[in-house]
């Protein structure tokens, strides 16, 4: 497939962990994009001209060529493919088929252990503050009802000490199979450095959130050496996958 | 990339969603394969000697090379990438992300909907009949601790109405999806039949089990016009992709 030199769209937030993972890919190839910011908490997500871009009124969306592209893994592969600049996919179709089966297993995985372990201490002091009215109002912008019921149970009825333990295994467990693959290395999906990597960067950088619930990144030694060369990446940098605080 | 002529070997059960995602791929691709059955109903997914080909225990599982591949959505692209036969990837880099956000909804909404609403019809009775021991038993074997929970929760806590309701409600949004791909059709990510079309037909030919829930195919015309050329592929056929029937 030819591959063209032609500057995409990016609609984004900077503090979400899925428009990190495509900011990081487009900062690899080193080619310039539109930075369209989407304001999270003034839910503009949610709003009918992004919707028309999103149904699932969720960010980053990727506009190339005047058409949409959803979803950061989707995103990243269509990145890969369309643009110049390094490879983020391997060669290799054995490390091609590890990388995706990382990529699954950050979609499936990895973001609704961090969801449920940091709702409680990101957005439920926020969404305490809403009268009932104003939960019913927020909810009914939000297309997919899964979405939706998590954001009721959010507002109303935190996640459990059960919830959250589970999340913190389903971590660790991400960790032991991070530390397992690595073993391969040195980067996830095998010699070279690939959306493998990119996928679990923006989860990693907040691992040290959950500290008080023992979970320590230098008890993984691989991937603590992995991380200390993903993170001098300049691309990395570039991308601004940053810890977040949060109000207490 | 250079396409080879090798014969892979596919781990599977017939009745299986993921194995028949995987035989269908193959067929299209007319590569005979070494078909080595997994007795489900055994648990020979929870072997050791099956551990070591798939450490999460469940199949399909595709030996190639010497190596396990595994995923059903990762093993379909994987078989496209390396064996010779039409392709199942769109060249359109918009097409192809289409096929990618259809094999990720299928993963991530369509299994786990009709795994909830047949569930309690399919493996419940048999569930059911297990003693504590045989329920402790089993679990013990079960690698993936949320499949385990599953089953625990299948084996002493069916599924309720609420969540039997939700996963229809994610039935009808799927159908409500295709139906609106569909109208840039003919095929689900476009112009061409793709993996999208393959990932979804081992939940549509089950779709007859929701009619007494208000479910029908034939609502959906464009559906029903794409349910007709799929299953009339000479593929579909040798995959064996059938409707499944229960012991009442």
């Amino acid at each position: 497939m030819d591959k063209v030199e032609s500057s995409p769209a990016l609609h984004h937030a900077w503090v979400s962990s899925a428009s990190r993972r495509v900011r990081f890919a487009l900062e690899e190839k080193e080619i310039g994009y539109q930075s369209i910011l989407v304001d999270l908490l003034a839910f503009e997500q949610h709003t009918p001209e992004y919707l028309a871009l999103n149904p699932n009124g969720w960010v980053p969306t990727l506009v190339h060529d005047g058409v949409p592209v959803v979803e950061s893994s989707v995103i990243c592969e269509y990145i890969d493919e369309i643009l110049q600049g390094p490879p983020l996919v391997p060669h290799d179709p054995h490390e091609r088929a590890r990388m995706r089966v990382w990529a699954k297993w950050t979609d499936e995985v990895v973001i609704r252990a961090f969801q449920v372990a940091n709702w409680n201490r990101m957005m439920a002091p926020v969404a305490r503050t809403w009268t009932d009215d104003e939960v019913e109002q927020r909810l009914a912008a939000i297309p997919v009802p899964d979405r939706r019921e998590d954001w009721r149970r959010m507002a109303r009825q935190p996640f459990s000490k059960a919830d959250i333990d589970h999340a913190i295994s389903n971590v660790r467990r991400t960790l032991e199979r991070m530390e397992s693959d690595l073993a391969a290395g040195p980067w996830l999906a095998g010699a070279n450095f690939s959306l493998a990597d990119i996928h679990l960067s923006p989860y990693i950088v907040r691992i040290d959130e959950h500290v008080d619930r023992g979970v320590r990144l230098q008890d993984y030694p691989r991937c603590s050496d992995w991380w200390q060369r993903l993170s001098s990446r300049a691309a990395f940098a570039r991308a601004r996958i940053e810890p977040v605080t949060f109000k207490d």
